[in-house]
């Protein structure tokens, strides 16, 4: 197969590494180059021990590549894929700069102007289960975040079908490698470990994109309360969203969930990576894979829908992700490089 | 001060162990009797090595007490108490055998008929924020259930003002002690450990509890949902509570929330062991005492309550409440033996 | 390539499912019959939600397979190895129970009688490190246990150069799937979380495999002190090796240092996965993956040479190296289906 | 009881932070004044929330009090130290500031010059179970090491007793609080977490400590290897150390043992915190209490003792015998404050 010259921007975090372990067993691409900016200059071995065998060189500026990986925080990544974007290069962008539709939401949000507004029209959202045609054609690919990857998946289906009302509580789970590899009391082992806590109860940022994303699937003015919690593991994020069913779609008692069963295997019968489970599902399954693991069921006694999802956050909810979209984009079969199963226990 | 004589019936699991270090450092009670079924005869210390100095031997029946907790599964709690209560012992039982009123609830969620319905009508449920007369004159005291404990309390003051609809979603974040001692595989640690997921998603034994506890703080027909997760750390439970506010009830805004935290405060301004918090709470900050944190907040886009409560599961959820009633049984000041701070970090 | 057709026999272990995690990317090995006791007749993604993909089901009896696996326990493992071996089939028992050369290690150690004591002499010890001719032509391969994989590795060019005495310490440190997936109070999660203990103190059955292989490297009379300890992760062993240096054999200082660093890189030069590291080593670089990390050093006040290896017990420890061991039995490029990178954080 | 009036320096680190908690409930002694450089002027619980209770402010400088703990960083605890002594306050330091009896040891091993060396003959090393008579006379107490604590209450019954020579072995598990509240890449949650790794290779600070100690306990030029080891725990420290037992001087098989035993069991007969076990330790039996287990064992094979330590690194290795020390001080009886029981699981 002949190798598309990658190039990963802002390697060293935690999605920028996971993406060059994933890459590095790619039979269609050639990790080519990285950057950092403290580290630049440096071995990537000498800041990640584990990756010496890449032998690459962080530099400060992305050498010549076919197609970019931004891990770059918000705001910034804009700024560096724009001159890319001009040079030809596709990207894939793991920050949330391309991910919102409506510019407006990105000084609110956020907290800075986009800067190319009339190119969020033209970023593809890229969850392949629901824009798969989108992301294969797009320029600028926008990687969905954690949660709104593992929100959505639990809920497309169902909104899609027009079962649930707009009035949804999505209670997500992560672990602590989501908050990244920049130092913070959260995050300090001492602190961390043996605790669990909410956290962004005023409004998290993944918030908009999940509202955006449901509207779309045809939820008219979704009514979304989203809280997210830290708790003491380092990868993995479990999501449990709650709706009521609309009356009268849906049948009664195991008649009801066995409809609802089969209405989330026929949205995800042809997906590689979301898969309905048979049981609710445990993040444990989906350690260092792409899969999404998916269960819905039905409350009985109060007529809602609890839909569970589970994912890694830096594979599904990132870096897997992230190549997912770059076999699209480059008109590989889908599953190219992200075989390998969940490592379990 | 003189002490009271004090007995703990199974002894060997969590909450019966951890009955025995509370009741090591309380002023107003001596342990003198520990039984256990399969450890009779043994020295308490072979089986806890931290617990030798105690000097007790785990025996087959309970000695000569005045008061006496069952730390015994359901069903042979009631078994085991009733012969103790003719006797003139007065228990608190850290089973659900005396939680539900209902007779009928008992071979409906536990899967036996009750051997004495008459006592369930003289029983009083042990959570002294709501029963403290009632707990201070009972014969028989109910423990409440480690998750209804951090779930009443994070809804009470809303409930009772009147403040919320009926449509409550309870989502629980539980720690791995809280499944027990007894051997399991989904508590092995390589199983549990690097794991999130939820669990009775037919109905927790624990719903109608909470159910009955809401109703009985003004709810009419409350429609709970509760869904439990096991995460990967020892001790603590977080819950958090979702449920719709009745329009007009609050103000907006942060006039709206400060109303609601004053709401709170008023109602827990008394108490000794439960706690207005001002930002979310850590269940690390409860670790090994009698707190309960509760934190209340309104997600603003959507006119919802959000009300986040953490406790330590085998103190404030078990062992501790339960000393907490049988200071009050006595007479004694409710702090007595429980004044020790969350061990941190 | 075309594929040889592989069996595990006992798949429901950790090292078993281990196993066929690896398999199913290794492009010269198609699985095609699991065994397992209590499973049997189950599919496997029954009792591994994450494996159903592979389609297989847990069958009692060994289909047709030109190689097996065996992941049973000591004296069963010989029991069903010998009939597969007269059958002309080539195996890799993860047991002890072709480690030990002299038949009368095992009763002694293992508590039977070994089956057949001519067959020792037959099989090869799968520290490819080591016997990397005779594993390629052997029809049994003893795999090494954890603990002397790492051990031995730290030591192996040391004992070789004839630079360190016969007073060998050695103290490991295991995450806790090394003990397996049979419950047990010790593996409960409760119990082995926030937990460090040292067992075994009395002789560790790993401990005359260790000595074994230390006398085959050349070390006479090895007086070798081995405790394991359990510490609270699911995976990885940490060995740390203390041994004084035969004076005159090394220089001092820096200098020393750096020739002791030379001897190990000389010695591993062409090892694709034991690699000599420039800082003390941690398992997490290791997490998923075959690698052995060794790092060699000179106490200079003592002048005691300290070895430190790190693996994942599961992979190079156990079902990784199995796999090794295989292409070196099939003649295939020993890397193959081994070249995932360690899964970090 | 009359409380003596009590200041911590520095109370916003975890050592600091936990002697107000065990201060909290000591019946003879009232923490008035705690002191934070950064956080000076806030309200401790705004720092710790559990902690709001004590309703104390951080401020910058020390109030009135009669005996002030000091949990400042080596250096300058010595610098808050001497005015403190000048004024007639008693002094328990947390530091390394006073540990060492060589003042020339300070450039070497901590990078400074002592500011009062006359002042380190005067300080009692603050390990009670040693120094009981010397620690109740000082003005200034040096709190040992969490290390030291552990390693030299192993090795101390057989040093004494001249059965082992100088050829030692200590190899220590830590959890990680032990590396402090600071924020650091080694102490961040996804990279502490399922990791392991020696550290200090070149020589730990607490070298000299144990060695200085092993040399007063009359072992004549000790030839100390040390290395301290990181595992994904908060709290805990086990030390196993070996050493080769003097010819003829302890039977042989059981007898030896029981007499190895016997004589740890005189050498702590009467140590209200250091415990022989019957069994390998637990840190876990430890967690959050004063005491330390230690389990001595022979090797029967190499003829060298293994002597296993357990902690908490917090409590005995650094808050709960800093109070001790102060119980001493202040002839109050050595438990008080400290009878805490271990917190399981």
């Amino acid at each position: 197969m002949k190798k598309t010259r990658i190039g990963i921007i802002n390697v060293t975090g935690y999605a920028g590494i996971e993406l060059a372990r994933i890459l590095h067993g790619h039979p269609g691409a050639q990790l080519v180059s990285v950057t950092g900016r403290s580290a630049a200059g440096q071995k990537l071995g000498a800041v990640f021990p584990h990756m010496s065998t890449l032998g690459l060189t962080i530099s400060a500026e992305m050498g010549k590549v076919d197609l970019a990986f931004s891990a770059m925080p918000h705001k910034e990544s804009a700024e560096v894929i724009l001159p890319l974007l001009e040079k030809g290069i596709r990207v894939v962008d793991i920050s949330a700069d391309f991910r919102l539709n409506d510019a407006k939401d990105y000084p609110r949000w956020y907290g800075f102007e986009h800067p190319s507004p009339e190119l969020l029209a033209k970023a593809a959202y890229g969850l392949p289960e629901l824009y798969r045609t989108d992301i294969a054609l797009a320029r600028v690919v926008a990687n969905p975040g954690c949660y709104p990857t593992g929100a959505i998946l639990a809920l497309a289906p169902a909104v899609k079908a027009g079962i649930i009302t707009r009035d949804i509580i999505i209670d997500s789970k992560s672990g602590i490698s989501g908050a990244g590899r920049s130092l913070n009391l959260q995050t300090h082992y001492a602190e961390a470990n043996e605790d669990v806590s909410a956290y962004a109860l005023g409004g998290h940022r993944h918030l908009p994109e999940i509202t955006q994303e449901l509207k779309k699937l045809g939820l008219a003015r979704p009514s979304v309360t989203f809280i997210p919690h830290l708790i003491p593991m380092t990868r993995g994020i479990l999501t449990t969203a709650y709706a009521p069913l609309v009356t009268g779609r849906i049948g009664k008692g195991e008649k009801g969930k066995e409809e609802l069963r089969q209405l989330y295997l026929d949205f995800y019968q042809n997906e590689p990576f979301t898969q309905v489970t048979e049981a609710p599902p445990h993040t444990k399954h989906t350690w260092g894979n792409n899969l999404c693991l998916v269960y819905p069921t039905i409350d009985e006694r109060t007529g809602r829908l609890i839909a569970i999802s589970a994912i890694d956050n830096l594979v599904k909810g990132a870096a897997g992700q992230a190549v997912q979209n770059m076999n699209l984009m480059l008109g590989l079969p889908e599953t190219t490089g992200l075989e390998a199963l969940a490592i379990y226990p």
